[in-house]
Formats: C-alpha cells, structure tokens, sequence
C-alpha cells in the first residue's frame, strides 16, 4: 500500500477509503493517479476483507479539481505522447474512462465522499460509483464545452442514467459549475452533509451495507442493476436473474440469511467474493476496446 | 373464476380488481400463486369487459410479505425441486420472473394499490405495473442481498427505468426496508393514501383511463412505451408509431376519438384489444428463455 | 427567410428563433409547417452564427394545439393520401417523428420556449429539445389514447428518458391536459415563468451556452449524451469519448478554451460546425425508416 504516491489506501473495519492525493494540486488527475486508482480497485477485488469502498479526495478544497494540465504533470493525461497512425489505436483511450470502466467492474459497492470541487474528470470519474455524498462546500463542473473538449470518461452513459437527459444536457451543454444544493436536487448525489458529517455518513452507509449484506449477493446485484438494466428486453433480466436465484438459494449464504433474519441477529455469511462467484458469472463477454 | 384458491378475482364496471388471498400467511407467494396470477391477466387480456387492472393485498398488514419460504407451502418456488442438469435446464426459472414478464406483456393498464408490507417478490410484483399507489403504512423491501440472494423477477431491468439507478442501488444493495414516504420521495410510488382511501384513488385512476380512452389505443401505448424506449435509437420509435398512427387515424376509435371531443361527450369505442389490435401487433419476437 | 408561410424565423445576435405562426389556428400543425420546421433545422446547421435555437408559439394561447384536424389544411398529416399497398411503403410515415428526428439530429442546442397550449404534436414535438421552459399559462397533453390513436413522434422514445416510465405512462395512458406546475414536478419542463419572462429566460440560457462554450463541442456533446446513453455497455462511449478527447485536445478550441479560463476572460473559439466537425463524427451509421 505504499506503493502509491498519488492516492492513499487504507482498509478499517472491511472499509476501504482511497484518498486522492495531490493536496497542493487541489487532487488534479494524472496518468500515475489513473494507474494508481486501478490497481487499488483490483486490490480491492481480491480482497474478501474488504466489504465496501469510499472515494474521497484530501484536504477541504477539492475532490478533484480535474485534469492537471500543467506540462510537467499532466500533458500526457490523454494520451501516451507519442505518434500515433490512427484512431483505432488504442492508445488513442481516455485515462477517465479507463478509471470509470474499472469502477464499473468492481464487485463492492462503491462510495464517493465528495468533499470540495469535483471538476472535469473530478465530477465524471463519481459517475459509476454506487453512491455520492456531498459536503456542503463540494461543487461540481461538467465544464468540458467551456474548454473546448468533450464529457468523457463514458460520462454520456452514465450521466444520463443517474440524472435523466434534461438534467444531464443541462450540465453538460452550460458547462456551469454548481453547487452541492443543485447537485441534490438534481439527483446526482444522494445526500448533502457538513464537512464534519461527511466521512461519517460515508461510512454509515458502507456499514449497513458491510454489517448486514452478503458479499457475492451484493457484487451479483451490482453487476446486474447496471447491465441488465441496459438491455432491451427484461427476458435477459430473467435469464440470470433465474440462474443467481437457483444457485444463491442453495448456497451456505442463503441458509445464512434467512437463519440470521429469523433469528434477528447479525449474520456471517460464509462466502467471499474472491472465490465464491457462482459459475455463470460473468456472464458477459469483455467489452473490447476497438 | 371460484377456481383460484391464493388470489380472488373480480370485475366491477370494467375494473379488474386481483386479491392476493392468503390473509393468514401475509398474502405470501407461493407456485400456486404464481401461476394463478398467470392465468388471472391471461382472462383479463381476453375479456373486452376488462379495461383496467387492480392489485392488492388481502387485509392492512400485508401487500405480500414475500416468497413463503415455509418447507411445506413455498420450498419450490425457486424451481420445480427436481434436479436439473444445467442452467440452461429451463426448469431454472424464477417464479417472479415469470408473473413479471407476464404482468409486462399485459394489454390493460395495471395499478398496484400497495395496502401493506411489500417485501421481497411483493416489492419486485409491482414494478412493471403502470403505476404504484400506496397507504401510508405500506412498507417495502428489495431485502434479497440480506437473505444471501439476488435481487430477481427481472427487477434490474425494471427498477431503474422507474427510479433511476443511484436509488435502485441504494435499495437493493442496503437491503433495507422503507416507508411510503420514501417510497414516494424516490419515485417508486405515484400516490400515498390514507388506508381507507386507498382503494378509491387506483378505482378513480382505472375510472379516468377507462372512461376516456380508447383500449386498442391503451393496449398499444402500453407496448410502445415499455419496449420502444429500451431501444437504441428513436428510429425504432418512428417505424411503429407511423405504422400505428397510419392504421388508428383510420379506425373508427379515432372518428370516435374525435367526434366525442367536439361533442364534449364520453366516448364509447368500437374496438376491442382480444379481435381488433392492428396487423402489425405484435410488432416484436417473442423473447425466449434459453 | 421570407420562404416560410407557417412558421417565422429570426437570427439575433446567434440566437435562432422559430415561431409556430399559424396564430388564428392555435398554431397547429400541418404538413406544410412540417416541411417548413425541417428546412428551418437544415438551415441552421449550415449556418455557423447560430449557436443556439428557441422554438415557441405565436400568441399568448398557444404553443401548438395539435395536428390540424380540418379536412382544407391538414387531412394528409398523416399520410399523403393516396393509397399505399403495405406498411412498408415509405409513404405511410408520420410526419410528427420527421420533425422530431430531425430536431434529434441538430447540431445546435434547442430550447423550447412553451407559451401556451400543447397538445398532441405540440406536446410530443418538444421532447427532442434540450430543454423546456414554459410560462405558468402553459398546459400539456399527451391524448393520443382519448382520440383513438397513439403517442406519435418517436415519443415513447423520448419521454421515458425525460421523466421516467411511471410519469410517461401516467400521461399518455390518462390522456389528460395538465398545467405547467404538474409538468415542472414530474420532469418535463426545466422551469417556469412569467409570460413575460419566458422568452428572456430562454434568452439567458441560450446565451449562457453560446457565449461561453464551443460550438464543435456542443454538436459532439448533444450527440453523445442523446445516442451513447441508449447503447448497451459504456464501451461505446468509452471509444467515442476517447477520440474526441485525443482529437479536440488538439485543437485550437481547446487551445482557446485553455487561455480563455486562464485568462479569465470571454472565449473566441475558432472551430465552427459547418466544416470543423472531427473526421470520425458521425460516427453511426444514419438510421434508416424501412
């Protein structure tokens, strides 16, 4: 874990918080920050200590203040720097989005604490976590037009789905920066707290999450309300969600669950999610980047 | 219709109204009451007298307090019990899944009138209903990430499209239980009542729409709502509706349509939806398990 | 200019203003505004000094009462009238979803300015918009199913992604008129004004865009958020955003949008949509009515 210079990572009591590391550049992404940010969600992932996580960035400030777009740090942010032939080169890949996919994969639920300006790649890398959590002071900026670039890290799918197209459009098209009483009413984040309250409350909801819920059941539900809602038909629903009823209700978790509901105490559920995913699982093929 | 044993059925003044009936076992769902409800909204397709639907719950404490997991009544209403060979066995079938896609292909709009606990499958029943009223002691539960399970009944599909995803998630991953009101706030429900209340306000609703508006016309707007727009573009929208705006300005619902708005009368509409859906309905394949 | 007989159309200071302009109709819609919106919309992609589009109503009454139902103007809205041998004959296309596809198309922001009544085509026009804002004397009807027919226009498309499933059944399948309090909290509109607020509040909006963000941007910005939402995986827009960011990066805009913040002063972005559009847009195959 001290192997990262751009964030922090610590795991307390099956919480793990990342922490954006740049105080004195208000957290502003790089390329080492992106690489750094994927290796802790696959650190995450094989970790069965680990039960949720929560994104927050250091200091009152900033979240994130966006991409660094000073020359010695971040000139190469979008792309590797060197010539390249085509557009079907993939090194021709946003570093957002490389973070927001990896997010997508992950199996724990996922939780942003936001805690100051959460600009550019600083608002859209919060799209695909489970949860967002805004202290008063945070403000958030889909200001891509206003620089002459475009929303990306797969933010035009995401954004949408947490917001609706009227609201996502707004942002987007005005490029305004906004504060966290907007965010709320819009429905980006889901609950707006003091700067003292906010890491509480971050990890209120990662406990009743952690103290109460099965591993594989929530990395199975968290793969399933995001790709499954995708589809155009809810048979692909039933199609795995028959499947993850058949197995689940037969496994030691479920015996679990309902022992510990009857009963009406804590449960401990046996399986982990390093190991225990059932069989059908992923049933996806891997999205290519072409 | 004295042949159902777990549900009653009624029609009054062209409302529908479906009773989940096993008042001793909180209107718990069982393979019986699955295929009951089957059958129930197969009789309501095929009967013109029917222009809308109504379900609740038996009594004030219970909508449905989800599947009976009791060895004697529900053991099977995960799979038939049987052994199956394979996932692809499609004996592997969610018995929620199955009242849902069914509720899903309906021709008659659909209201819950949500009169209690709603837990489990009573929580996920009601999502491709059209609309969701609820008594102010209605309670719900997408509980199944506490029970060591998956959230089923293709409710990843469904549930999102109602309240977005950053609810959905927070929802099925807490596994909480939450109130009318929340339910209310976060979109899941239209309407909060007084218990007494309850059931005239979905009559009232079912009355708006089935004193007004034309069934084949209903029948269609159900389809093309529900399935056009988890297509990928509106082209697919556009081929449809010109179909249908082509055929219905030609029938004599829309002379009818017409006529009865200049008169400033109630209409009556010749067309019924089980002889008179226009020659390109059903516009889709039917979605196969496999 | 002086073309159009149906509609007004106006460029002041890059704002292009539409007027439905049929006021002793209500402004209601035939195929001769039909033809005469579209060749507005060519118009104004072609045309590089407009940055930002406000469609309203002549009048106080109305915004657009409908589809003309009077057998002089508007008895071919539907079809062109003679007769077509099948459904597949191209002829048998609604003339509601010409208009709105091609709004759906437009490289410009597009605001609607909702004066008065809209009903019918008037209602279901606008969901391609970007935004709605309305005056408090606005009202809205989606009553397809009350004349016999259904909703048109690609709206069953458009709506859901706007207010969600349960509002958009909640419209069409009651068919009722509502106010523009009712449209505000369920979504549909953004805000509302004042009569004589309306129009400088759309003004404001539209300035808002065009004096601050780029017009490359803005076109790449309305057609991912709009197309990459409705695909399947965010993988899609991962590729789409990371050559728009690779090649927009690059660019002078960005260059422009760079020192503009920096320097904290008003942009002059040099990249207009008529020629500067990147080589990889559109990146879709053009959907084709069949």
């Amino acid at each position: 874990m001290g192997d990262f210079t751009q964030i922090r990572y610590a795991v307390t009591d099956n919480i793990a918080t990342i922490t954006l590391y740049r105080p004195d550049k208000m957290n502003a992404f790089t390329n080492v920050m992106m690489a750094e940010l994927i290796a802790a969600f696959d650190q995450i992932d094989a970790d069965d200590d680990v039960r949720a996580v929560i994104v927050t960035g250091e200091g009152e400030r900033a979240f994130c203040a966006g991409a660094d777009l000073t020359p010695d740090d971040g000139a190469e942010v979008f792309a590797d720097g060197s010539e390249v032939e085509s557009l079907s080169d993939t090194r021709v890949r946003d570093g957002g989005g490389m973070v927001t996919l990896r997010i997508f994969e992950c199996k724990k639920p996922v939780i942003g604490a936001i805690n100051g300006a959460a600009v550019g790649i600083g608002a859209t890398m919060q799209l695909p976590m489970d949860f967002r959590l805004a202290s008063k002071s945070a403000r958030f900026g889909f200001v891509f037009a206003r620089r002459g670039i475009v929303p990306e890290a797969a933010s035009s799918w995401f954004l949408p789905r947490l917001v609706g197209m009227q609201q996502a459009l707004e942002w987007c098209m005005t490029g305004r920066v906004f504060g966290a009483d907007e965010a709320l009413a819009g429905g980006l984040v889901r609950s707006v707290h003091d700067a003292e309250d906010l890491m509480p409350a971050a990890i209120a909801l990662a406990r009743e999450i952690a103290d109460n819920t099965a591993p594989v059941s929530i990395a199975l539900t968290r793969a399933m309300l995001w790709r499954l809602s995708a589809s155009d038909h809810p048979m692909e629903a039933h199609k795995i969600d028959s499947r993850a009823i058949y197995r689940r209700s037969r496994s030691g978790d479920a015996q679990e669950g309902i022992a510990s509901f009857l009963e009406k105490r804590t449960p401990s559920y046996p399986d982990g999610v390093a190991s225990d995913m059932p069989d059908f699982y992923p049933w996806w093929e891997k999205a290519e980047y072409r």
